[in-house]
């Protein structure tokens, strides 16, 4: 018997309507869907994909295991979520090797920052793969900014929040365009890098990017520093440098 | 009279099936369509969008000027090409001014290094506007290849070709995963740029990402140093600590 195709499914920045023509014709054609999920929450995959879900379709929920308790930066940790990852590979090997079509929905571009990832490496050497690039999570935001982020010989930079503080400045300082990732409990340090780079003026912040509820604002105009773990923050280049504050996208 | 809604459309990099619903849904009921395009080429978006044109929606070429003959760097090319977005701009401005809805069909994602912004700047301040974000180019190649390219805190990095050598390899240094544009004549530069930083290695060249006749190797492999202007080289972050190899993708 032949095996089945594992298929990643990029399924955009949250916008039920930014998912493309293959990653529904994908789910469409798929003998089983799989996602990652916390215990006790619908995965934002889930809620994407779940208008285009077929009822007869089965689900597949890898779910993550608790690990409150453990540092992340220990060993117990780094073998937790790896053995979760092999757990979760095992289990969508069990449906390839019976010649079922495996589907792993994930939000925003799957090769991007994304925990499809540890499934492709333990499966992508041994089965049929294919990855459907996905609208990331930042296009979509400064896409519902009206913000140009990037133009021409532009240097354009993705920083993730944890960041050391001088570290994040030296990289703002250093790029003509960034985006901030895992803005949460970080903002005051992103704040102060911007601020330290002269670059607060032009920086926004989004907040649940192309989802319901989406909040966006300048980030200077942001009178508290409470931000849920994926708000970003754009910094862009290109309008900048243009100095013309193009801004009305909607 | 209301006027008519400007709306950008990212129809993503090249594969008719990487467009959106959103994407389609805004070709179907946009009362104009306009493009980019060199005189005697017909372009790319243009390919993209066909299958989803309808016959009797106005289409309205913006034909770049013919600036050979002038310096890049020089004043009268910067004239020549504000000039034809001025021009661009008060051709769609006529069409929304009579209540005309003017899709702007883009390559890749509108905002992010896409033509689009230059009428992005001189309308959206004007008429109501919106962007309907693409999956980009990178993400296109990136899928194609099956290369996982940044994961977790890792630091990612747009770069133009068009950089100096020592310039290009400070910043591939600096960085934890990166995408190199514009390759074309810079690929010399570029290949050096990566030998000098052991990169050379874990770099993939991907020529005409998504399209028909896309062509990918490790770059290490490329025995010639011709490339076209839009080829990428994709040096992956996370695969190359991970020392796996995953691979695969298709």
């Amino acid at each position: 018997m032949t095996t089945g195709t594992l298929i990643a499914v990029g399924l955009g920045p949250g916008d039920p309507e930014l998912i493309t023509l293959k990653a529904l014709r994908a789910l469409q054609g798929a003998g089983a869907v799989a996602y990652f999920a916390k215990a006790g929450n619908r995965s934002n995959a889930h809620k994407i994909a779940a208008a285009h879900l077929r009822a007869d379709v089965p689900q597949l929920a890898l779910l993550y295991p608790v690990t409150t308790e453990l540092d992340h930066k220990g060993e117990p940790y780094r073998r937790a979520i790896a053995d979760f990852f092999d757990r979760s590979a095992a289990t969508l090997a069990r449906e390839l090797d019976r010649g079922i079509t495996v589907a792993v929905i994930c939000e925003g571009d799957p090769l991007f920052y994304g925990s499809y990832m540890h499934l492709h490496e333990r499966l992508a050497p041994r089965y049929p793969t294919q990855v459907i690039a996905g609208v990331t999570g930042m296009s979509g935001c400064w896409s519902s900014v009206g913000a140009p982020i990037a133009q021409g010989d532009d240097v354009f930079t993705v920083l993730p929040g944890t960041l050391a503080e001088d570290e994040l400045a030296r990289r703002i300082r250093d790029t003509d365009a960034a985006v901030i990732m895992k803005v949460g409990r970080n903002l005051p340090k992103v704040r102060r890098a911007l601020v330290a780079t002269g670059r607060l003026d032009r920086a926004l912040y989004v907040e649940r990017g192309t989802m319901n509820g989406a909040r966006t604002m300048r980030l200077a105009d942001k009178s508290d520093d409470v931000a849920p773990y994926f708000a970003i923050v754009l910094v862009p280049g290109w309008e900048a440098r243009q100095g013309t504050g193009a801004g009305g996208g909607t």
